[in-house]
Formats: structure tokens, C-alpha cells, sequence
């Protein structure tokens, strides 16, 4: 009996809810060696105070040394292992955006990019063009055929867009078009499985004719088409954890993993402060609240260790709005490191924070690294974390007699 | 290759002695945020001996936020993983009175209940009857005969009793009919395979026919049967550590899952001094032994937070008595949590103390939540427990060459 097996057969009813308060990224590094994290570093007399009633951890979000991306992070989280489950980058870019995927329908994450006269790719992200010239040359793509199947291409954001393909027979497994540097041609997509070779045969001749539609663009006369994949048809969150779930998230690829799983996403504005009006509106409505905090991350991909601290600190400062709203139990933690330092997502553990009725007291007091290295869970895995939330939640029935 | 294929593989002869001192829901939490819990209230300067010369850690019986009954938490400790590995109730309590069970026998665990005119259930307990009614209804039931199986009936304690079906193409497979509810009548039995539709028809025969028999009595005029099952067949001890095993256990559940997995279930008497008594005598026949005391999850379920800590003060008190037959491991846990506090088995992680001579130490200077979980090992699986008591008793061989 798997993880999300025991969970399905051991769900209860109840009234209790449960807020899993995500910082994307939010584990971090010290600059100097010896020094404080960002997380140490912020004044967060609020988490501290919750540390301190509640019982700490460190999480590892899919295997030690792994270094996960969005998708995997969040599954895990989430409590799906994200190395039996698996989402394709196009499939969240397009459920990110709001786009109604269907189950067989292939879905890319496309880029713009700059080519050179010999077709070499010389910036993969076409100098970010603005949004409105991005939706532009989506509208130019929409021109382009493909025999037997339908193809939608959606604008995301600056120099981002989705391509859908729908029709019968399509198959996944397919390599990217991103040769992943500069210097190089867009390479052929190629079927990993012989179901997908005309999959990737059609992708061939929209890329080819994509060229001709932007050839004379500039900046972005070019594209890339990544993440190639089909809805993964994941089992939900009602279903497993037999909750019903809100996601409250500003950005879309957060939005996207959140459908995915079953989770309802609410409506909400760009800032912390419109989540927190967000939550307040749909309490009474739900059981599960994800709480998606996309900055912490952004400014740890820009190495920018000052501007993470402040998102921190902001989150610490919303806290009490959370808590006033009484919830029975609050998860705080993130779903992968993005240290300031390393400019990246990194494989690090993530400090986790319980806070709950029935809990057994640590001696953490302060929400930090170090701290929660000590923390009375120990090492968690993330997979953990919503079944142990599930327990403090009162929301599981004893196994066996 | 698993954890009991490991052992199986790799156990030597030796003349070592190892003791599992069982306290039967050990882990606590406080009663007031912040407060200590009922280990960590009572006062054991034996037990904080044994821990400062020892290893102590925490260990999660079945998996994080999983709350184990008693057949899980029992196997676990004894190394079994009890997602792979289950027993049913009406096993555990068939063997738990010392009832012979036969591998094809499909047992159940019978409650009286009392039921109004409509046949409707008002008390699933039928008033907690005493011993000596349930034993005088258990007599009429005897007179319930079945078209080619035998029938057993036998008392347990108070209104619960077992029921044998002994015969050939018994299966299991079949649901209680016990709705878990008042104000419904008994469910019936239905088969969860084909192959199980004969025994739920003969089990649905004899439920109509006890009915009959218990119309005209007060309070218990119904029964339900529950967890009917067969001897699941695990691997014997013996044939997996290479040791022989004795049981010591006050208790018929823990008696029944010892016998299961093939330990001696040795004579003993109510009390922990009786336990020690037979600890005593059979010192020099048996390589290992399960010590179990009971009380502490009995006051656990009943929300009796002081008797708790005065029978962990019982226990420390008879530890020298147990140290002083010269053991070469003592390892001291729970096969779950009972805090008082929530009046029912719970999935908080048990403290863990190892003591042997080659014996790692650590900082912790006394045995309670807080300081194991500062413990040298960590944090454990149950299962993990008897393998690591084995190599602390120098009993397994290494791996590879």
C-alpha cells in the first residue's frame, strides 16, 4: 500500500482546516561562510513565535542531493512522489494560463528567441520582449496548419507561450527543441517511443513553419518548444486527502500544479496582501488552503539576498492575518531552496514549521535553518508532510486494529 | 531483498540476550502547551541511567501522521512491516485467549449489543456485561450449528467474545457487521471475492440464528462480528533472527500477536512483579524477550494522565530487577502513543532507548520525548528497531564481502 493509498483508505470527515503557507524557494544559504541565512537573517517575530508552540523540521523535497523543479517541488509537497509522478513544463504552462487541457492533447511551453543568419540561436529568451509583442506573434502562429490535428497557441507572459496540439493518436515522449545555449540551432524534436514519431513529425513541420512566420521579426524570430507532455491525469487531492482544496497563488504555473492535483484556484491579485483578502473570502468554503508565495524564489534566482529577507519579513508581518482566521492547523515550509547565492533552485533541505492543538513541544523557539535542523520531527521527507498535517488535523483514522 | 530477507540471511548463533521492554502506548504529549508529558513528568532515575549510558532516538511505528492499532504497532516493533504484513482483529483476539488456531479458520471477534423492538443498535457494548454473563451467552451460542463447518464460541472478557468457523474452502474477504454507529441495525456480511460468498453465507446463517437465541435476553439481546480473517501465515522469528523468543504479556491481543509470529507465549500473572517473575525463570531458555506492559495505554484511553506516569514509575522501578539478569541489549519503547490527552492512540512519533555494550554514546541524559528527540539515532522506523537490537546483540553476520 503506497503513501497516497493510505491516505485514501484512511481520510475521515471533519470541520478542521489546514493552511499549507508555501514561500517558493524559501530555503537559503548564508553569503559568507558561517553566516545567516535569509530566513535567519529576516525579523520574523511572528514564525518565531509560532516555532516556539508549534514543533520544526527539515524537509527534503524529493531525494537528497536532488535539486527539484516547480513541478517536482510542489508534488511533493503536495504528497505525490515526484519521482512516480511526473508533469510536463507544457502541461503546467498550460493549465498555468487557464487553458482547458484535455487528456490527450499535447502541450509545449514555447519561447521566443533570437536566430543569427545561419539559424544559430544568439539570446534563448529574445530579449524578453514585452508581453503585448509576445501576444502579437501568437497571433501570427495562429496562422499556421497542421493536417488532422488542432493547434492552439496561447501568450503567457513576455516571451513565453503555450502550444497545444489536439486531435486523435498524439503521443508524448518527445525530446525539446532548446538546445539550452546560445550558439547553437534549434534541434528536431524526436520520439523517445515509436507511438510519438508522428507527434513529433507534426511538431517538426509547425516549427519549421513557425520560422517562416517569424522570420522577419525582431527581436524574437525564433522559437523553442520545451516540456512536451499530456496531462499526467494525476489522482485529487478530494479524492486522496478527501478535502476540498483552494489554491490561492499569483502566479500561473502554481495555478497550474494546483488544478492539476484538484485543488480549486481562487481568484486573486498580484500581491500578498490581495491572497490574504483571498483567503479571508473562501474560509468558510474550504479544508485546504495552499498559500503560494512566488517572490522568495524570484529574488533567490536574482541573487538578490536582501530582497528575499524582505518578502520574508512581509510573510511574518501577514502571519497574524492567517491566524486571526483560525485555522486548526498551519504548515509553513517551501517547496524547493533557491539561495540568493546560488542564483538557482538548489538541492537543500527546506526548514518546515507545524504549528497545531495536539503538539509535542521542541525546544526550537526562532524559525530559521539552524534551528529547525534540531526541530523535534527531525528529517522529513515532503511527501510526508501533508499526511502528518492530516494527523494534527485530526482528518485520519487509525490503521488497523 | 527486504528488511526480513536481510535478517533471515545474515542472523548467527550467539549466547546474547535481548530484552524489548514494551510500554504499551508510551509516547505522551502535555497537557498544557508548552508542559511536559507523562514520561517526561515521571520520576525514572533508572530508566535517565539507562539512557545516559545508552542510545536514544524517536521512531514512527507505521508512517508519519499514521495512527497504528495495536496489531500494526506490534508487528512493526517486531519488524514487520505492517503495510505488507496484517492480521485481523479476529485473528488477534482468537489468539490472544490461547484459542488453537488452524491455518484455514476464519475467526471473528464477537461484541454483544443490545438492540430495541426494531432491531435497531442502542448500546454497541451491550452495557460492558460482566465476564460472567458474556461467558453464559457464549454457552447458548454453542448451540449454533452450521452445514459442514464446525463452530466455535469462546468468551473473552466483558461482551466480547470469539467465533471460530473451522471447515474446508473457508475464505476470507468479508465485511463486519458491526455499523460503527448506534441507531442502525447490524449489517450483513458480505464477500469482498467470490471465493468468499459461501463463508458470508454461512456467517450470515449463524448471525440470524444467534439473534434468535439472544431475543429474550437483557441487555444483550444482539452481536456483531468484526475483523473476520484468517491466519495471515507470517514468517516465525525463529526462522528470521535465528533466536528463540519469549513472550511476556499480561494482556491476550499481545499474547495472540506474539504466538503469530512464532514466540513462546510463557505463564504469567496480572501484574508487572508476575511478568518479572517469569522474566526470572525463563532467563537462561530464551535468547529474547518481549516484555509487555499494558497499563499504560489502558490510563492513556481512559484520559488518566497521572496513573500514566505512575505506571512508567512502576516500570523504572523494576528495571534494576531486569538489569540485574544480565541482559546484553535492553531496548525500551512503545508500539504507539496514548497520550492522555487525547484519550486514543495517536501517530507522535515513540521515544527509543537502546542500551548494549558497544554502545555509541550520545548526550542525552534522560528518557523522554524532548531528549530522544535530540537522540544519537535519529529518527527510526519501528521496523528498523529489532535489526539494530540484533547488531547491537552481535548477531548478524556482515553483508557482502
Amino acid at each position: 500500500m503506497d503513501h497516497l493509498d493510505l491516505m485514501k483508505k484512511l481520510h475521515i470527515e471533519s470541520t478542521t482546516k489546514i493552511v499549507l503557507l508555501v514561500m517558493d524557494g524559501l530555503g537559503g544559504l548564508p553569503l559568507t561562510p558561517g553566516g545567516e541565512t535569509e530566513l535567519e537573517r529576516a525579523r520574523t517575530p511572528h514564525l518565531d513565535d509560532l516555532a516556539a508552540r508549534g514543533i520544526c523540521a527539515m524537509s527534503t523535497p524529493v531525494a537528497p542531493g536532488i535539486t527539484p523543479g516547480s513541478g517536482p517541488g510542489h508534488l511533493g509537497m503536495f504528497g505525490y512522489d515526484s519521482l512516480v509522478y511526473e508533469i510536463g513544463r507544457g502541461v503546467l504552462e498550460a493549465l498555468g494560463i487557464g487553458f482547458d487541457l484535455q487528456p490527450n492533447d499535447i502541450a509545449a511551453r514555447g519561447n521566443f528567441c533570437s536566430l543569427d543568419e545561419d539559424g544559430l540561436i544568439t539570446d534563448r529568451r529574445a530579449g524578453r520582449i514585452p508581453t503585448e509583442i509576445g501576444a502579437r506573434l501568437v497571433e501570427k502562429l495562429r496562422a499556421i496548419q497542421l493536417p488532422g490535428v488542432e493547434t492552439f497557441v496561447e501568450p503567457v507572459k513576455e516571451y513565453r507561450f503555450v502550444l497545444v496540439l489536439r486531435g486523435e493518436g498524439l503521443e508524448d515522449g518527445l525530446t525539446e527543441t532548446d538546445p539550452q545555449m546560445t550558439g547553437k540551432a534549434p534541434l528536431p524534436i524526436q520520439a523517445l517511443r515509436p507511438e510519438a514519431e508522428r507527434t513529433a513529425a507534426l511538431l517538426n513541420e509547425w516549427m519549421a513553419k513557425a520560422r517562416e512566420i517569424l522570420a522577419g521579426e525582431h527581436p524574437a524570430n525564433g522559437c523553442n518548444l520545451r516540456g512536451l507532455a499530456k496531462d499526467p491525469g494525476l489522482p485529487k487531492m478530494g479524492e486522496i486527502y478527501g478535502w476540498k482544496a483552494g489554491a490561492i497563488a499569483t502566479y500561473p504555473m502554481y495555478r497550474g500544479v494546483s488544478k492539476l492535483v484538484g485543488m480549486d484556484v481562487l481568484p486573486t491579485g498580484d500581491t500578498i496582501e490581495d491572497e490574504i483578502e483571498t483567503l479571508r473570502t473562501h474560509w468558510d468554503a474550504y479544508d485546504f488552503f495552499f498559500f503560494h508565495v512566488k517572490k522568495t524564489d524570484s529574488y533567490g534566482e536574482d541573487g538578490n539576498f536582501d530582497a528575499r529577507v524582505e518578502v520574508i519579513e512581509h510573510v511574518d508581518h501577514v502571519l497574524p492575518d492567517i491566524l486571526s482566521l483560525g485555522p486548526d492547523v498551519v504548515l509553513v515550509t517551501g517547496d524547493h531552496s533557491t539561495p540568493a547565492k546560488l542564483k538557482s533552485h538548489s538541492w537543500h533541505e527546506l526548514p518546515v514549521l507545524f504549528w497545531a492543538k495536539d503538539i509535542r513541544p521542541d525546544g526550537v523557539t526562532a524559525f530559521g535553518e539552524r534551528p529547525c535542523m534540531l526541530g523535534g520531527l527531525g528529517h522529513l521527507r515532503h511527501v510526508d508532510l501533508l499526511p502528518l498535517a492530516m494527523a494534527y488535523a485530526g482528518r485520519l483514522a487509525k490503521y488497523g486494529a
